[in-house]
């Protein structure tokens, strides 16, 4: 599903513009979560407690998640993510891995991490085989700092778990024809043959066990699973299901996504404080009153900051603490001093 | 190279009608077996012999063969060829393996036969894993069985050895787009996912070792070893060597090609005597004369004669032998009788 022509863009490499997640749910042909889901998926949990992504709408949309929600504390699913390894990670990478603790931490589910070496390689023109290895393995211990029960997690790279992926991958890819992968991943002339052979091995790992596999990710992995659910079942496999979270915002404001290749957008998992600090002095869009009168009268402007935004999805799990954050007269100097500090110590490299 | 303009069709999958070797030496712009490269290999063999296959000109047309012959008795190259599991074996199918065996034989070289079950398996529509994998272990038996040295010989099946063929395949495949692809091996629309990476995968043990890989198949091969050849330098590779064999006569006559997929035209390794009787007398285009006292005469005519070509290509070294067959008064009786029962005895599955 190629987006050109709506100003914006979102496939699984590419996004572009500002995102407008409604028309996501429309073009995707997705389902919103609804309040629906919020309250039975509450009810369901040990804690009875939603994670801020959910209470807060970071989690948007969702394909079937709905179907399994009745036996979610049943051990009825197991969850699937993963990570390119690209370049170092930002705080924006560790989303999907977080959902996922939760996920674990309320249902002890199973949890497949794949790191998706391979599709970096054959996707990014300039990345030797080498710099792709070792992005992996820092990669990797980045993942592993977010503390997933290591008995109920599996951590496995394409490349070297691949003798279990091909044979499924060679039965999902013959079911996959060059019309269909063009319209749904928008190959071209220029796409090389491993680009087109990597979707059936992404696809592999939802059918590792014999329950419905959950995958928390950007709706822009979306095409991929929607092939799977043409397909799975008529290899005798469980159709996946997903939820979808929004994208983390850049420094520079609320719309768009941090990313790695631009570098003043993101705040790396091993910038020092003082880098993050200068970062956020240098490029953040704030919220902050013209004057500081007006800053102590009126509390910043959360609408439109970005520090605040990263607060509330990332960094403040309490609501009423939140509350009080948008009063505070310096959210930069907090967010330095508070939040990458404990950062920092929890992330440091196992 | 796709030859549907030429009234005939070679690509690595398909062989249609009647096959002229001087156009497609021309078509796919490789070099004829010339008097200077027999001469050479002759005085470099250990046995001052050529095999019958570069002696009768069955092996007719090669890639840079020539430029390994000064050091070929110094052991400055491997064979790789290989086998797809589509169903099971006839005597066509094991001229590869009896030109490694020949090249093992005279020179020690190390011979790599790859079991391409993976290809198999994507490109045959109604083949499913079940069978396919059936056939591959049926088919390793029939070719161990032509006797190479197992010191020297590494049997490997493509899925099998997955986790050491897919980080090169991956190179390779990054340097392949859909444009080349679809020129050389002709993909279209409905081509399937499993199909773009193959030739990655086939490409692959060509670089098993740091010398030259010589391989002796089929001309509708060459597309693969083409691109190999256009990117293996840059990857830090040999650029691989080819020798070109015809293809064997179906029971119908010299033109065309024996197949599986049409039993009447193939003589198959399980077939006992009863049946190879039985199929030459029924099938056979032969090139025996109008009455019994004219064959007694003026022998076959073993211009247009099937069998004869067998006992040329496949079954009678000895010259001065094969010269006695054209004058056998039946040379069908001849075949069933001689070359079979010892055929049977030699190919018992192991």
């Amino acid at each position: 599903m190629n987006m050109t022509e709506e100003n914006f863009k979102v496939t699984p490499w590419e996004i572009e513009g500002k995102v407008d997640y409604q028309k996501l749910i429309k073009q995707f042909g997705t389902t919103p979560v609804d309040k629906n889901v919020i309250d039975k998926l509450k009810n369901k949990t040990k804690s009875k407690q939603l994670s801020p992504f959910f209470r807060r709408e970071f989690i948007y949309s969702h394909r079937d998640f709905d179907k399994i929600i009745d036996g979610i504390d049943k051990n009825n699913f197991f969850i699937y993510t993963g990570r390119g390894p690209a370049g170092k990670m930002h705080i924006g990478h560790l989303i999907p891995f977080m959902i996922s603790k939760w996920f674990q931490d309320e249902f002890d589910c199973n949890v497949y991490i794949a790191m998706a070496d391979d599709e970096k390689f054959v996707f990014k023109d300039k990345l030797t085989f080498e710099e792709m290895e070792k992005t992996a393995k820092d990669n990797f211990l980045d993942i592993a700092a977010i503390g997933l029960n290591p008995d109920k997690t599996f951590f496995f790279s394409d490349i070297e778990y691949i003798s279990k992926l091909y044979p499924v991958a060679l039965k999902f890819s013959k079911k996959i024809n060059f019309s269909t992968a063009k319209a749904v991943f928008g190959f071209n002339n220029e796409s090389n043959l491993g680009q087109f052979f990597y979707p059936a091995i992404q696809i592999v790992p939802t059918t590792f066990e014999n329950k419905t596999c959950l995958i928390p990710a950007g709706i822009d992995q979306d095409p991929y699973w929607r092939i799977q659910r043409d397909i799975a079942e008529k290899l005798g496999y469980k159709k996946v299901v997903a939820v979808h979270n929004k994208l983390l915002p850049p420094l520079q404001g609320l719309e768009g996504k941090m990313s790695s290749s631009i570098t003043e957008t993101a705040i790396f998992l091993d910038d020092d404080s003082k880098t993050v600090e200068k970062k956020i002095n240098k490029y953040a869009f704030s919220g902050g009153q013209p004057t500081l009168e007006e800053q102590r009268e009126k509390g910043g402007n959360t609408e439109i900051c970005v520090v605040y935004s990263w607060l509330e999805i990332l960094f403040e799990e309490n609501d009423e603490k939140l509350l009080q954050r948008k009063k505070t007269v310096s959210l930069e100097k907090y967010f330095v001093e508070n939040v990458r500090n404990t950062w920092l110590k929890r992330y440091q490299k196992i």
